[in-house]
């Protein structure tokens, strides 16, 4: 089988430059480990911060050498969540959405790599002021929670960004990227590696509903949208610009617009969105996957998509080059 | 010089697989003409149609060979232009934003490729139906007119459609593309070769204000939104669901949330807007360019950008296949 070589795989001991996004509640232990096992790395998803979970999935996790992510707005309500998963010596400590300085030194401290989620050049001069080792440039087509840059334009504005001021950042691209195609463009885009969310969330080790990863196989690109209105629904207070994409469906259609009403009917609509979303109800609550669900059409055992997307991308680059004549 | 050669470049019988969008207004006759004589393929911005600017520009491109492009529901109110520039063999004819089908017979009789900008799967189904040789699948990051798709994921799920049910239909990837890792990063994605706007936008031979050019290079990629604004304010009545991408400034926060408000005021804003377009005005009006401004440093000539473009994706593909380790 082919190897990916690049300072990703070099700097933390990896066979290929892909890390699974540690997407909350569906990114696992069994996940995050079944990724690593596979030459990738695997990031558990400590999402909004629930310490029962955390040592679940931990147990799933095994032995298996694993990183975690957190919100990071979510994680300063409860911050003694981040010495419990240090304790664990994850292989990087990954923060997204909101300003990371004020955990950066227990990281730094941990020994532990820290990799910030970006979603504009803004957030990534925050990321390098924390001393964030890696960066995750996150385009707007990536399911779940984002903004508004989209991954091809702003994946080479960010290393260029690197170049001129902190070359030995690593870079990873994230959104959209769920084949050995977009795995070899990023690596073109000039990234490191990527960060891979609906591709995993779509995979056997995910928990995820299987109603929610057979809306995600049925739709096109085209069917996903980003929207406040799930945040609204599930009572969770995300701070600007942040909303998330998800699938589109009967809940979104019904509330679009409609923000502030459904906001005053959360007391009755918050439940019924809980309860829905649980049930794998693919109508009353939203899925959470991404612009690549039109590139995903099964749901493998992760180890299988990691060696699709290397095998693909190893040919789409040995292609590449035979695109290059002398003239 | 390295050439890149794919199925695009032989089927057109250009030296490289680089096309310059037609912008309306914006990309003219000296623009087209330098892209096609630097090795690639210019389009003239036919644009709303105004068939005295058509005139003017095809005398300004000589007799370089070049294509034309219309915003197809502007050219259904005067089809006869048309006929007027497929008098002049155009190498393509491209229509976006619209149905192209009663345009397709008479493109088709002249014997001139028809290329077809699509923002969704569902305009691609559209254009295939019209018999369309290129599609442009044009993502949302892209200044001026478009909509939701990111190039990244939405470019190989082009390829999958065309793959499956027009194999000989070409694809080229349109928004964020601006030099050779954009252009690199598309041939892994599927692409047949890229569609470039912003970049040919900044470029010498643009007819574009030298303000606007200074405002995208001053501004990074997160400095652009998609709106209606610019629309409303020329009084242009766009159908759904397109909107357009400009640099993010003065005007756009002024009028943000407000376009009920700037229509019903257009009577006066309208003549005010053109007024302060036309004199490169950074505040009164918006410049139309998209997210990869935050990649433009320079206003060069066109020829230089192909060079550029086509040097630095040679060099990304070779070093890319360097990647591929053997385990």
């Amino acid at each position: 089988m082919a190897r990916l070589a690049t300072r990703l795989t070099e700097r933390f001991g990896i066979e290929h430059p892909i890390v699974s996004a540690p997407m909350a509640l569906a990114a696992g232990g069994a996940l995050a480990a079944a990724v690593t096992r596979a030459g990738g790395l695997g990031l558990i998803g400590g999402g909004y911060g629930d310490g029962d979970w955390l040592r679940t999935q931990y147990e799933a996790a095994g032995n298996m050498r694993t990183g975690c992510g957190f919100i990071t707005w979510s994680l300063a309500k409860q911050p003694h969540l981040l010495g419990e998963v240090l304790a664990h010596r994850p292989a990087a400590l990954m923060l997204s959405f909101g300003d990371p300085a004020p955990f950066a030194a227990e990281i730094a401290a941990a020994g532990i790599p820290l990799i910030c989620q970006c979603q504009s050049i803004g957030h990534v001069r925050v990321a390098l002021a924390a001393g964030a080792s890696v960066i995750v440039a996150q385009g707007t087509e990536a399911g779940g929670h984002g903004h508004a840059r989209a991954t091809l334009p702003f994946v080479p504005e960010v290393a260029d960004l690197l170049t001129r001021e902190s070359p030995d950042t690593l870079l990873l691209a994230a959104g959209g990227i769920a084949d050995g195609r977009g795995l070899a463009a990023a690596l073109m885009l000039g990234a490191d590696g990527v960060l891979v969310g609906t591709r995993f969330w779509a995979s056997r080790e995910a928990l995820v509903h299987q109603n929610h990863q057979a809306a995600a196989i049925a739709a096109t690109g085209d069917q996903t949208v980003r929207s406040s209105l799930p945040d609204i629904a599930r009572r969770l207070d995300w701070p600007k610009p942040f909303d998330i994409r998800v699938g589109d469906n009967a809940f979104m259609a019904k509330w679009r617009g409609r923000d502030a009403e459904l906001l005053a009917a959360a007391e009755i609509e918050g439940p019924a969105y809980r309860e829905a979303f649980m049930a794998g109800d693919p109508d009353r609550a939203a899925a959470i996957y991404g612009e690549a669900a039109g590139l995903i059409t099964d749901v493998p055992p992760a180890a299988e998509i990691v060696a699709r997307m290397v095998a693909e991308a190893a040919e789409q680059l040995r292609r590449g080059a035979g695109i290059v004549a002398e003239g």
